[in-house]
């Protein structure tokens, strides 16, 4: 999907209350950010953010951190909050790398959404669910480890299974076919997601938990 | 897929030397059977046979055991056999539930191609990799568990990826496009298989195991 260059990228950015602009001061303290102790959620690769937004929407008891590298579409995101004052909502814009620099073990369900695949050999290393992520998350989980990944990439989805199982997570829910599961899974769907629904792409989903 | 019913299949059963006729008798005497120490691999609902035949051709340093509850399909695989001579291969038509009084603790690996889906809910007990059955293998698995899994049906795969992982089986691989698959993975195709394949429907595989 081709996304148009935000206007004031840089201004949108910098004048927003949503967008965290020094994460690490608040590491083991996000709490103290919304101001109230529900669980925290963590979407690593937002994108333009449609996901988190409605999920942020959809559940108020639950708050919700988006992280995103690319700023043009960290703004195009932050524009859509500033419209609508989302309190259980807050943004990122850094690489998903550094998230143990922002976060103590205080994290309580991470998804990856249509994240980048990956699918050469040689770049099996960047994948989210690559071993050396996994163990990021390890440090920035409270208690359960909880991962919930939605793609339409085989590659991606099989490599997921493979390193999530040998680092001991268990699949609550896998699907081949999320849009025509008749089990109903609760969905929101991405940019993307919309996109490939309108093209019948199929899409695959796990929902995989470690209890601590 | 129809099959033509086998002429006298009564006669071709009773009189092969590779059917095994009442398997009860060798329950953790399987070696004395094929002579020698090699290990053995099971393949449950071999249907015609195609597949265990190939593999046993293949690998003469395994041992096959192939079960099939329709006496007809049991019939052709017999029939098929005869004609070649393989000597590390035999043949048990029965219910797959029956295996603990057939084997003790003395299988390797388990197959488990084209299975039946058995995709409604309410049907899910009767899938071969609801955790009843997994408790079966438990009881017929010689030190490490470990299962072969290939199917096109999306429920029964998706479903083998849950009640394995709650079960603690790793996934060693998974491919979700098992004819497509950039990595090669050493396959023998059944005859199911085969009729996919022209039609390039997509295969799913997965390598299970649990290090005991």
């Amino acid at each position: 999907m081709r996304y148009n260059t935000v206007k004031n990228a840089n201004n949108i950015l910098s004048s927003s209350s949503y967008l965290i602009k020094e994460p690490e001061k608040y590491k083991g303290k996000w709490n103290s950010v919304f101001n109230n102790n529900n669980p925290i959620y963590l979407e690593l690769g937002m994108g333009r953010g449609s996901f988190i937004i409605e999920m942020a929407k959809k559940n108020p008891k639950v708050n919700f951190i988006g992280i995103e590298i690319d700023s043009n579409q960290t703004a195009y995101a932050i524009n859509n909050i500033n419209s609508q004052k989302i309190n259980n909502l807050r943004i990122i814009c850094a690489d998903a790398k550094d998230i143990i620099d922002f976060f103590g073990k205080e994290i309580s369900t991470i998804y990856l959404t249509f994240s980048e695949p990956w699918p050469k050999k040689q770049d099996k290393k960047k994948r989210f669910t690559d071993e050396s992520y996994l163990r990021l998350y390890d440090r920035i989980f409270k208690k359960n480890k909880h991962i919930i990944l939605k793609t339409d990439n085989k590659i991606l989805f099989a490599s997921a299974l493979e390193s999530l199982s040998n680092y001991w997570y268990v699949f609550d829910k896998v699907s081949l076919d999320l849009h025509n599961d008749e089990r109903n899974i609760e969905n929101v769907m991405t940019d993307f997601e919309k996109q490939y629904f309108k093209e019948h792409r199929q899409i695959y989903y796990l929902d995989a938990s470690f209890k601590g």
